[in-house]
């Protein structure tokens, strides 16, 4: 029986859309296991003679429910008219169109349209990005530079070490994370990301005083052009971090605001309740509700608008930056994020914006505002699931499969997969210290589809619950390090960076059976298989085939011959070499 | 038993937006009839205290596989988190958050988010436009004035009635159209759209030669902007014609081309294949395959792009036309239709912008490019069941209401449900000349969702195929005119203008009974009913109640007292007025 309802195809995101401008990519959902075979037809527009080519679908994702078939096409012209025909297990034929399903082929298909490619609209993707291993700095507990001196104006530091208050102030600093750039080549990351920079009093800077100026408790901007220069040197790209949804109160727009109130040249680049304006009232948008000192930005300004984009061209032009982070960025109108990748593109082709955005965000990663988000539904995912145990494998998967399958292909390459920040407790907190869980969510995150993206300290075993007990200071005395778990992150990066199919590849679930489960990525022809045994015990698991390859941490051959012991907490990551399936795809081009 | 797979939620259009900077719409799809009961639950999204207001959700689309729930939430600072408790008829609960469907409420919901109403992203469309009535001109063709003099360059016309071929010309014009305004406010239209007035060698004049004159054979710039300003004096909307998609190979650009081949200054207005640039190969895109005198302009040339912005800002200023439609709108890039909406917005703000685009368009009208498009959807269905009974009612309601559901619902109001245009055979030629059938079609688009639109002529019984038979010229002798007809329309146009639930209220299927169906449209406690036999033969059928109300037409008394008798091909549309129900309505709010 052949579940209708389940049937479904948009001529948009993420069901058609351009790959690049000769290519379009089309989707198909179906119940899952209800047909055999799913075929595209298609032609030019124009051509009024039915003369169509036709091009099988590919199963591509699968959930719990559902079947997802894709297929890639070209014409010429690049203007597409399409139909899809589908075949059930016992022969029987549907037709989709732009009207709906048929069951009898009707005498004219409306045929779905995707009317032109247009070069101008086309979102390809920014390929260093997917191919990134994501490091993110809380500047003010990550290094203090060697005689550092005392700045005019800084608050009273903590000692390096000290548990963190909201308030402390520990002197971290550029040419401390300068210093720094070896370790963190010996890590083997390649992208760095840090909260703010620019000016503000307080030690996280989301209250921006001053958008042209580096916090001088922090350092300079020579200090900043060198750390950017440095870091480019080593292969490290850089991204900072914007805060446009609000500015500090001692911000001089708002400062102007609360002196001259009505008649402040300033008071529509705010979204102010009445006057007079005050912050004892909060009589004011905020970020949040009634932080007082973080008013909100009125981005349908278009002074206000200007301002920050004038920002954003500046510091790409000054320090060579490679693209921003965007705070509370769904929160900032599209229509400002549209102007904001315009100028962000034509000053930098390859820059990225990399949106804060805490659940998932469609309408923000169509190719017309940001390029990525700080996956937040990835991590959700990963601590119910690795960290406590709440959420079975199926629905693990039914979580992840969808936080894909919502978005175009490229984006879900590209996504920032955390499994914590300064904004959550630490991974290792949420697994009440089990060092061992942790390890297993980072293989799994270096394993799956996007951008694995590492906390600075958890490499190291650093714990702590949420702010301010997530952004203790860097320990730089390696005798307080967990060793194993830090030579354990650097294979880890190794071993993804060692394999593209890891960056470039798809993702499919191949077995579940309980707390074990197995899938593959796979790309051009190879094929990378993964087992995860999140059960504290012993498994044992019967295989469909025999499998043999080479174990992605030590090289060493591995042979599975009809099953696989695991022991607890354990998983096993294998380029698979098996004579027999590849023979069988060879066979089947 | 649930269906699963139908169930349907994005926090995007059409099932997520802000309807007006205050209001956030939203949907959730079911199975038809699996549920008795859907809430929404909302807070604001930094309340971490979960206390939430919750909303029932209405019932506001039905089609033959869903229903479709809604609701319209406010909050302060329109900063929404939201889930969804679903009840079926058993009782049975399922929560419905951003990670799926649940059978047990889980530990932590992770709510959808539509974090930010931000007023510059508000779509809420063109009040005028979806009270309007539209009525399309074919400008050589409609009526050429008294006394008009021989326009140097004319060509040779053919006299007026004849049958055209597709290069006659016959001589209509702009000052003729003016003298017809009397017959325009006679039959009650408030919204002229123009083919192409620009000056262009044919007689549809969809090569542009000069975007900055008026066709000689049709008139002058000051001719133009009387006619502008008396359609306005009479309450009648203007819409131009644009062709942005290409210009004609006269166009200066193009010659420019052709004569100066690779050294031409406007070689990036145009898709060259190779040089030299032949209209002879055609070694260039052009509108559809290889139309010479249709080259397609490159709309990633940024020259290009602005001197067409600057034709759309040109017109407005110039003679304060209402807006635009846009020839082959679905090739058009959408990074240029954005800026073109940012233009047409500025010069004219409450001035409209419509595709001409022939199948589904959502990527066109999420409301950040146009305001709508030529239901040429709406036409096919129109065409396939009242014309030629092809499909069967439920395919047909099938198929609108896709038409519906897959737009916001301020474009649904806002679509030109056109029976015919100059692109196709006339309405009352699809119907093999049963003006009953037209009249029965009439009916229902103007009594239907969305701005009814009226081919120059299908209101006096002009019949036609394929171009050039649909394009024949506008007959002003009276004795030739199918008066019943006329008075049709002018009958039905009052109705429609004089009941804005029509162009304001919902649209219920009620009943489908064989060939006869009714349907319902409803708004602020008004409530429109209708009835629809497209059987040949006279068909009664049981009602649930007894139903009274007011002839939409007669404005006689009308009682259903549990049955309807209706002849063969006729309709019934009423202003219900039962009491009992009224009672019902004010007792449920």
């Amino acid at each position: 029986m052949i579940n209708i309802h389940a049937l479904h195809h948009q001529t948009t995101i993420p069901y058609a859309y351009a790959k690049d401008k000769d290519h379009l990519y089309v989707r198909l959902r179906t119940a899952r296991d209800d047909f055999s075979e799913i075929k595209v037809y298609y032609r030019d527009r124009y051509l009024t003679k039915n003369i169509f080519k036709i091009r099988s679908m590919k199963k591509s994702y699968r959930d719990i429910h559902f079947d997802y078939y894709d297929a890639v096409l070209d014409l010429p012209r690049n203007r597409y008219a399409y139909y899809f025909l589908l075949r059930d297990h016992e022969g029987k034929v549907l037709y989709m169109d732009e009207r709906g399903v048929w069951e009898k082929r009707p005498r004219v298909l409306r045929h779905y349209a995707f009317p032109y490619i247009a070069e101008e609209d086309v979102y390809e993707g920014e390929d260093w990005l997917k191919k990134s291993v994501c490091y993110q700095i809380f500047p003010d507990r990550f290094h203090r530079s060697e005689n550092a001196e005392v700045v005019i104006g800084e608050k009273k530091l903590s000692p390096w070490g000290d548990t963190p208050t909201t308030r402390s102030h520990f002197g971290g600093n550029i040419k401390g994370i300068t210093e720094k750039i070896p370790y963190l080549s010996e890590l083997g990351i390649t992208l760095l990301y840090f909260t703010p920079l620019f000016e503000s009093t307080s030690n996280h800077k989301y209250n921006t005083k001053d958008y042209y100026k580096i916090d001088p408790s922090f350092g300079t901007l020579e200090e900043t052009k060198e750390l950017v220069a440095k870091c480019h040197e080593k292969g490290i790209r850089v991204v900072f971090d914007a805060v446009f949804n609000h500015t500090g109160h001692d911000f001089f727009a708002f400062e102007d605001v609360l002196k001259h109130q009505e008649e402040s040249r300033y008071k529509d680049w705010y979204h102010l309740d009445s006057f007079p304006v005050s912050k004892e009232k909060v009589n004011y948008y905020t970020f949040a509700n009634y932080i007082a000192y973080m008013p909100k930005i009125n981005l349908k300004n278009l002074a206000a608008r200007q301002y920050l984009l004038d920002v954003a061209r500046y510091w790409i032009e000054e320090t060579g930056i490679d693209g921003y982070r965007l705070d509370v960025c769904d929160e900032l109108s599209h229509s400002f994020l549209k102007d904001l990748r315009k100028v962000v593109k034509e000053t930098k082709k390859d820059a990225v914006i990399i949106g804060e955005i805490m659940h998932e965000a469609e309408d923000f990663l169509e190719g017309s505002e940001l390029d990525s988000i700080m996956n937040y539904p990835f991590r959700h995912a990963m601590i119910d699931t690795f960290a406590r145990g709440e959420l079975s494998l199926e629905e693990f998967f039914q979580v992840l499969i969808h936080n894909q399958t919502i978005y175009r292909e490229e984006i879900t390459h590209q996504m920032l997969n955390l499994l914590g920040s300064h904004d959550t407790p630490r991974f290792l907190t949420e697994t009440r210290g089990s060092r061992v869980k942790l390890m297993l969510a980072t293989a799994f995150q270096f394993l799956y589809k996007g951008v694995p993206y590492v906390y600075y300290g958890d490499e190291i075993g650093i714990s702590g619950g949420m702010d301010p007990l997530c952004r203790r200071t860097m320990s730089w005395d390696r005798e307080d390090w967990d060793m194993e778990l830090f030579r354990f992150f650097q294979e880890t990066i190794r071993m993804r960076k060692e394999n593209d199919v890891l960056s470039e590849g798809d993702f499919q679930v191949e077995m579940i059976s309980g707390k074990v489960f197995s899938f593959s990525r796979n790309h051009n022809g190879k094929r990378i298989l993964a087992f995860f045994n999140l059960d504290n015990r012993l498994r044992e698991i019967e295989l469909k085939e025999k499998l043999t390859g080479t174990d992605l941490y030590t090289g060493e051959n591995v042979v599975l011959d009809g099953s696989i012991k695991m022991k607890g907490l354990s998983f096993l990551a294998m380029e698979e070499k098996t004579r027999e399936r590849l023979d069988k795809e060879e066979g089947s081009k």
